[in-house]
């Protein structure tokens, strides 16, 4: 056995011993109040910014700390940044960190009683796998996610799939390091509510460059044409071929869906309805895009009678979103060519609060 | 087919345009100089910290961009983090951020050519598997991952598995996020100069709680051994005995290695040296720590016979790293005893920069 002497080796191996004074960062109280924190002595001027709340100032304090005590906040996982005398910055004191291409920020979790559908519970767990590859059809190399449920690997029967979408500016893993995907279909299926199944998180990009700071994107149209289609095709001759080879998934139409937010939800439409005997169920959170002024141009061979044949066609904004607009008009659009679609308006705006609702909402939905 | 619509839906998507101007990044030029360049207009005082350099002082253009250039580098994934006004912040305008529980920073690659064994090529790819499960032993809901080689879903024979630890304040996903570990083994794989591996990488703390900011730490001995014993026991009753059950792996001595860096290394020479019937292989990189001042009190029961029957057992440190002491004086005592083992200096402090190259060449020994 190895014991004693393993003690004195660690005190002192170099590593620096961490104050044992307060660390300064947020602390959620139990009234659901929020302190932010941030050392910062020669600062002039310190603000949070804080998902569905918006800018708050902090005050310095003695000791160069500067804090604001928010209301009582609805239990959800809030996305914030700091601002430091102009300068946008993470919060040093939190490692969880919500990865994107443009807007680095950091989470906050304000934990419900019982615990919401994107907080860990002592449930049975999926597990989630990262997978590279070089696209011949976009030219670069790139990974995409993999959630596979609980009892994945036992089990025999072939599994449907949804293909989830992220939006601009997010990476790969953004469903999951900040949607929480994998923890929500953890929830769902524990409760019943879900039904097992395999969902592929692809890298939402069909043009390489197209998310970085300062780079083309929207304000270029023939771009903006290329990344939907070569996105279409990389997700559909590439990741979707790959992932039938490899996992325990069913091929057929009816355990097949595909759902995204933002650029994401508009790639969903773009595929979903191009590509009706590919997808059983479509779903569009906070899209924008495919349902503008001219639907007849965006959709110019849409198959009324086939589209009806979708088992679920599911849309979801926020009423303050901007893109609120897009979906109601598009939404009247399909009424208007006979086509059934189911649409949802909540309180909020463009924001993963109601993405991670969004998803729950319709995976429930699928597979039936 | 859904066409000339979605061009003009998309440019009026809601999405802010990025500038069309450079953004204020680091930028690495063909002579491998690297300019970092951080907007604060007003800031009076910026500086980066870089790996293996320290820090530097950017300089306050017109502009409100603070720039400074650096000497040539060597090829290498550099680790950085910017101070303004003294409070230690992220890059804005770099997604690759490292992730860690204290000290979170930014990564840039110095790229080498040819490509450094770090670098991303176009070689066959493995995965990477992130899992999840409640530690009966430690008490918390933890994560570990798992890389899977090229070809491991079609193969048929039984690989041989490392067990790679990380350091203090790392998160379970070091070795890959700021490691690269999975590319490492993809490119020394497809050279020919590693045999096909599975690597499971465990988060590596034995208390919850050992590695927040402000936590107990290194300065609680007893909390310390509490943390090694526990990390070992949750390793190998709870982490092994998935890993044995889920993938496909030999379960054999001479098929298990185990290494790992900085506390890490600790725990690789705690565990694999404490358990010489379960591993084969044993590496530390740039460890402290039990190689103390009384090496007989870490090791009281130390079978020198049955440790040189390790296949590999290899320590490796940087010359400038406070801890070379503990390697040399552990290596010294180790040899008085009896025992072999394979020493390494290279020039370096107490970094990633080493410890990647640390992996490669241990990784390169292992199952012959």
């Amino acid at each position: 056995m190895v014991t004693i002497g393993i003690v004195l080796a660690v005190a002192s191996m170099g590593m620096a011993p961490q104050p044992q004074s307060r660390p300064v960062r947020p602390e959620v109280a139990p009234d659901r109040t929020v302190t932010f924190r941030l050392a910062a002595p020669n600062a002039r001027k310190v603000e949070v910014n804080l998902e569905g709340t918006g800018n708050l100032s902090l005050v310095k304090g003695d000791d160069g700390v500067w804090t604001a005590t928010t209301k009582a906040l609805a239990p959800d996982l809030y996305g914030y940044t700091y601002s430091v005398d102009g300068v946008a910055i993470l919060d040093p004191n939190n490692p969880r960190i919500k990865p994107n291409l443009i807007w680095v920020g950091n989470l906050i979790l304000v934990p419900g009683n019982p615990p919401e559908v994107w907080e860990t519970r002592d449930v049975p767990r999926g597990e989630v796998h990262q997978r590279f590859y070089r696209s011949a059809i976009i030219g670069d190399r790139r990974d995409y996610f993999v959630y596979t449920p609980p009892g994945y690997r036992q089990g025999k029967t072939k599994l449907p799939v949804l293909y989830l979408l992220h939006g601009f500016s997010d990476t790969a893993n953004g469903w999951t390091a900040v949607g929480n995907a994998h923890v929500i279909l953890d929830n769902l299926i524990a409760d019943g509510k879900a039904k097992p199944m395999v969902v592929v998180m692809p890298l939402g990009y069909g043009v390489p460059d197209f998310a970085t700071p300062g780079g083309r994107n929207f304000g270029d149209r023939s771009l903006v044409m290329e990344n939907y289609t070569k996105f279409r095709d990389a997700l559909l001759q590439e990741v979707r071929v790959q992932v039938e080879a490899d996992y325990r998934v069913s091929a057929k139409r009816e355990d097949r869906a595909i759902a995204g937010l933002s650029m994401g939800g508009a790639e969903s439409l773009f595929v979903g309805l191009g590509n009706l005997d590919t997808f059983g169920y479509v779903g569009a959170f906070s899209s924008g895009g495919l349902a503008a002024n001219r639907p007849e141009e965006a959709f110019p061979h849409l198959d009324v009678k086939k589209a009806n044949t979708l088992k679920v066609f599911w849309m979801a904004c926020g009423t303050e979103d901007s893109l609120i607009g897009f979906q109601r008009g598009f939404a009247s659009w399909l009424k208007e060519k006979g086509v059934k679609v189911e649409t949802k308006e909540t309180p909020g705006g463009h924001e993963w609060r109601l993405w991670r609702r969004n998803l729950a909402e319709f995976a429930a939905k699928l597979f039936r």
